[in-house]
């Protein structure tokens, strides 16, 4: 089976900007968006816009731009975003609670529609309107509810664990928050979201713009 | 003056993922770690392990690998996380409060010291047992506490507000988790940090993997 193009991923990643800039467009009642434009609000290069667009099929217009309207709809059918997934965080911690919480998931057609923790102290509580169910209710809630992804926020030391399970219960795809590196059959994707890497991003724009900032004062 | 080089940014996300293989591998009392294995590891392909860990000055040995303990000195050093770095986070919400939570900050340096919030009822609590301050001290405390990096988890309508608090207030570097374009001098450096990257990855892995799976059932 062929890898995921690993070249791929920083275009994927950026594809959420651009959808968030082509909805303010759109609200603010432009027909087209310049990838000039575009390139300058994010920091890119004018060329590596259109790279990153013409993965999802659009091409631009000359002295125009992109419309913004089949801009959007192209993002949104080249990630799925125009259907609604229905998800599930499992750790109703700070860091689920936020999750369930973060206002732009909705708009990417992603549902948090329930919690699951192991503390009985948690269950039967909401998290942003969501219910959080008892742990061991896990697999039969994954099926009753068809449940489509599942995110995981549980302690590091429980990860597989919880893996195991939701595997066992159908789940197709994991956004994992641990730091563990999840053993999944070869069916199931996983994205893992290490915090440690934006943080790796920041630090490495620190030590650059230091730099610069030396030789400015040379 | 020269823009960060965007063609880095993939290898320098990746360098978190290695640093936690080779502290793994010094706990486990390995001498070398070798390329293929973190490639293994991290689903990547061999070429790509040696092209991003070739940034930080470090080469592998033929048939062994890469020593252990200068691997880890290598990133660590270019990622400047030898280093202690006193952070801020802005916004105790749930976002603030696992962030400051997170276990893996402080191997790479970073403490999070204080929370500001603009709610009086958190005022005075703690986040991890950081003490959580109005954000009428924001200032007084950034110089007081002489702190390097500010974390911004507020809601988006005040980002821009507290950003420029927090430029006035002397900080350059902003790790920013709201969807807001912060404009700030150019002697400050954003990161920004949006949730919905990691979910368009896993949107498209997921897409992929369908597509596949289908092909297998042909």
């Amino acid at each position: 089976m062929p890898k995921f193009k690993v070249s791929y991923a920083p275009s994927v990643r950026r594809l959420p900007s651009y959808l968030l800039l082509a909805k303010q467009a759109q609200e603010h009642g432009d027909e087209y968006i310049s990838g000039t434009l575009i390139a300058l609000e994010l920091s890119l290069e004018p060329i590596q816009v259109r790279k990153d667009l013409s993965i999802t099929g659009i091409a631009g217009k000359p002295k125009r731009g992109y419309p913004v309207v089949p801009l959007i709809s192209a993002i949104e059918s080249y990630l799925n975003w125009d259907k609604r997934v229905d998800a599930i965080v499992v750790g109703a911690g700070n860091l689920g609670s936020a999750l369930s919480g973060f206002p732009g998931f909705k708009q990417h057609g992603l549902y948090i529609v329930a919690g699951f923790d192991a503390d009985p102290g948690k269950v039967g509580s909401t998290i942003h309107d969501s219910p959080v169910y008892p742990i061991s209710q896990l697999a039969e809630r994954i099926v009753s509810m068809n449940i489509a992804v599942a995110i995981l926020t549980v302690p590091s030391a429980n990860a597989q664990d919880v893996a195991t399970i939701l595997v066992s219960a159908g789940i197709k795809a994991i956004w994992n928050f641990t730091n563990v590196k999840l053993k999944v059959p070869d069916d199931v994707v996983v994205q893992n979201e290490d915090l440690s890497s934006g943080y790796a991003m920041l630090s490495m724009k620190r030590r650059i713009k230091s730099a610069l900032m030396l030789d400015d004062a040379d």
